[in-house]
C-alpha cells in the first residue's frame, strides 16, 4: 500500500482525493499496488465531508510520518507551499504538484532535491491541466531538439476571446460573463494580462531546453487592449485572435514571450475554442505534435496530480532525471524578435497610407469597413523597427503579432 | 554506453539510425548515456551507405551479442519479426518496435515474455507515427477510466478523403494522387479497406481496458464506397467525412469499429486534415484529451521508435508493467451498435419520403439537388434495426454512420 497526504483541500486536492475514491479499482489494478490518502492538511474544518477522518491542522505531522511516502502539494501560492514541498523532499517524500508558480520559481532547486534524496518532484499538472505535456515533452519527445513550442495555456483568456469573436461582446462583457461562468477569478489579472500564461511557457521552455527561464524574462502582453475593431479586421483575414505563450529556437538562442496573435484556418491551433487549451511542439524529427484538452477544471487538474502520483508510486527510491539546470537559458533579447504585425492607425488622414508606406515599408491595407482608421499589415520586422516606425508615423492605436 | 541493434534497413530503421547520428548530442545529454548503433540487419548491402560499416546478414550475430541490450524491429510483417523478437526477449534484451500487425497479434504473449525476463517490450510506432499515445495511455492517463478512444489513424485515407472534399475529385482520382505522391502503396487496400486502422484501434482498445481485442473481431468498412455525392452531401451539412477507428464503454462492454462518419465542426477532429492522424481519449476524469500530429512518416516515426529506445534504457534490467490480459475484451456485437444514419436512396419516385419514414420512424430529409435519389438522416438506431429498414426499402445506395 502507497501513502500520500495531500497539502491543501481546495478544488484541486479535493479532486485528487475524490479521484482516489472514486476511480480506486482501476488505479489499484494500473498502479499494482493500493494509494490510500492517509492524510490532508486544511486549516478549515469539513464537517461531514469523508476528508474528515484524515484530515489534520499541522504540517509536521505529514512531515514526520514515515509511512507517507508521496505528498500532494495543491496549495498553490509559495510560501508556504515552497517550505512545505521543500521539507518533504528533503525527507525522502515524492511530491506532486499543480503550482505553476512554485514550479516556475523553484524548479531547478527542488529537482535537485528530489536527486539527491532519490525521490521525486513531478508536475504535470502545473501546465495545460489535464493535458499531458511534461512528461511527453521528458520522454516522447526526448529524441527531438525541440524548435518551437506554442500553446494556447489559459482557458479564461480563451474564452473570453472566443466570446468576443463569436457573439460580438467587448471585452469587458466576455470578462463580466467569464466570472459570472466562474472561468474567471474576480480579480482577473493573472489570467488577461498574461501573467499565468507566462509562467506556464516558463516552465516548459526549461524543460524544453533544460536551463532555466525566468518568468519576469519573458516580454508578456495581455489581452485587455484587444478591441471589437480588431476581432472585426480579423475575420476580414479569416483569421483569429489568440493569446499565445510561445518559445522558439533561433540559431544558439531561443525567443519567448506571451502576447495576442492573429492565426489563419492553416494554424494547428486555429480550431481551439472556449475554455480548452492546446500546445504545439515542433520537432527536428517528429515534426508538428499537438495536445489538446482541458486546461483547467477540477477533474481534469486532478487527473494530471493522480498520474504524477502513480508515476512516484512506481518510482520509489528511484530519480527519475530531469533535466533542468539552474543556469539560464540564453534568450533573444525582445527588440530583437521578429514578426508581421497587424497595426491601426487613428485617423482618416489621407496621408496614412503614405505615413504607413514612409515608416513601415511595404504593407497590405485591409478595409474593414472603418473611415476614421487605417490598418494594414507589415511585412517581417523586428520589435525593434516596429517601435521606430510606430514612434515615426505616432498614430498607431494597436498593433497585433501575426504567427505564419 | 548502450548498444542497440536495429532490425531492418527500410524506411523506419534507417530513420532511426539516422535520428541516433544527427540528434547523437541531445541523446545522451537526456539519456545519461550515449545510444550506439552496434549492428544492423538487412539482407541487401548498402554500399556508400553510413549503415555498412555495422551491417550484419544473419539475425544470430544479433541475437548472440550479449552486448547488445535493445534491438529495434522496423521490418514489418509477422515472420520472421515475430520469431526474431521473440528470441532478443528470451535473451533479456529489449525490443521497440513500429509493427502494429505483431502488437495487435501478439501483444500479450511478448509483454509476457519480456516481463519475465525484466526486460521490455515498447511499441509507441505501431500507433500514430510519431503522435505519442500509447505512452500517454498507459502513464498520464492512468487514473482515469477510459469512455471512448476515437481516431484518424490512418494518413493515407485522411489525405484521399480530404483531396475529395477539398478538390472534389472522385476517389480513384485522389487514390491515384496520393499514390504519385508516396502516400499510398501500390496495392491500397490494407490502407482504403480500413485494415491498417482495425489494427490501430484494436491496440489501442486493449491497451485502455487491459484485455485483448482481436482485430478480426472489429466490424470493418474502408473508404472505397464513398463518392462525391456523399462528400457533397456532407458539405450540405456542413460536416466532413472522416474514417474512424473507435471504441465506446457500453456499460460492462466496449463497442469497437472502424468506419467511414459524418462528423460536424463541433467535433475536436473536424479540423484534421491530409496527411495528420489525430487520437481523441475520453477519461471520466480527465474529459476529453487530443493527441495530434504526423501518423507516418520516415523521421516521424522513427522519433517514436527512438523515445522508446530511451526508455528502455533506462529502464535496463526493470520491466515497465504494461497491463495486456491474453483473455479476450467482451465486445458489444455489431448489430447492437447504436447510431444516427445518413443513408441515400436511389430513383425519383415520390414514394421514397413515405418508404423512408414507414421503414426507419423519423427521418430528417437532406436536399443537394439531386433529383434521382431521396437522403435523409434516421433518429439513433441500431445495426440490426438499419439493416432491417433496409430490406423494407430495397433501395438503400450508400449510408454513413453520423458521430455526435
Amino acid at each position: 500500500m502507497i501513502n500520500v497526504s495531500i497539502l491543501g483541500y481546495g478544488t484541486i486536492g479535493s479532486g485528487v482525493f475524490s479521484i482516489l475514491n472514486e476511480n480506486s479499482d482501476i488505479i489499484t489494478k494500473r498502479n499494482g499496488e493500493k494509494i490510500c490518502v492517509k492524510s490532508v492538511l486544511d486549516l478549515r474544518a469539513f464537517p461531514g465531508d469523508p476528508v474528515e477522518s484524515v484530515l489534520v491542522h499541522d504540517f509536521s505531522e505529514i512531515e514526520n510520518d514515515e509511512e507517507v511516502q508521496i505528498v500532494v502539494e495543491t496549495m498553490g501560492g509559495l510560501h508556504p507551499a515552497y517550505d512545505f514541498v521543500k521539507a518533504c523532499l528533503e525527507k525522502g517524500k515524492s511530491v506532486c504538484t499543480s503550482n505553476k508558480a512554485l514550479v516556475a520559481e523553484f524548479g531547478p532547486e527542488l529537482l535537485n532535491i528530489a536527486e539527491e534524496k532519490k525521490c521525486n518532484f513531478l508536475f504535470e499538472a502545473s501546465v495545460g491541466g489535464g493535458i499531458p505535456i511534461i512528461r511527453p515533452l521528458k520522454t516522447s519527445l526526448a529524441p527531438d531538439e525541440i524548435l518551437e513550442i506554442s500553446g494556447i495555456l489559459n482557458g479564461t483568456t480563451n474564452y473570453i476571446l472566443t466570446a468576443m469573436a463569436e457573439q460580438g461582446t467587448d471585452f469587458a462583457t466576455a470578462l463580466k460573463d467569464a466570472q459570472d461562468k466562474g472561468y474567471a477569478e474576480k480579480d482577473p489579472s493573472a489570467d488577461v494580462e498574461g501573467y499565468d500564461t507566462c509562467r506556464k511557457i516558463a516552465i516548459l521552455t526549461s524543460l524544453a531546453y533544460g536551463y532555466q527561464v525566468d518568468f519576469e524574462d519573458i516580454y508578456t502582453e495581455g489581452i485587455t487592449k484587444i478591441t471589437e475593431r480588431d476581432i472585426n479586421y480579423a475575420k476580414k483575414l479569416e483569421a483569429k485572435i489568440k493569446i499565445f505563450g510561445s518559445s522558439k529556437k533561433v540559431g544558439d538562442k531561443v525567443s519567448a514571450m506571451v502576447a495576442p496573435s492573429l492565426i489563419t484556418s492553416e494554424h494547428p491551433l486555429y480550431g481551439v475554442d472556449g475554455v480548452f487549451n492546446a500546445i504545439l511542439v515542433k520537432g527536428n524529427m517528429v515534426g508538428d505534435v499537438m495536445f489538446y484538452g482541458q486546461g483547467a477544471g477540477k477533474h481534469a487538474t486532478a487527473s494530471a496530480v493522480v498520474s504524477d502520483i502513480m508515476e512516484a508510486s512506481k518510482h520509489l527510491g528511484i530519480n527519475i532525471k530531469t533535466i533542468w539546470n539552474p543556469d539560464k537559458l540564453s534568450l533573444v533579447p525582445f527588440k530583437e524578435h521578429n514578426s508581421k504585425f497587424f497595426v491601426r492607425l487613428s485617423g482618416n488622414s489621407e496621408d496614412n497610407a503614405a505615413k504607413a508606406l514612409k515608416a513601415f515599408g511595404n504593407v497590405i491595407p485591409i478595409d474593414a469597413g472603418y473611415d476614421d482608421e487605417y490598418a494594414f499589415i507589415t511585412m517581417n520586422m523586428s520589435e525593434k523597427a516596429f517601435d521606430k516606425a510606430a514612434r515615426e508615423v505616432g498614430n498607431v492605436i494597436n498593433k497585433i503579432r501575426i504567427d505564419a
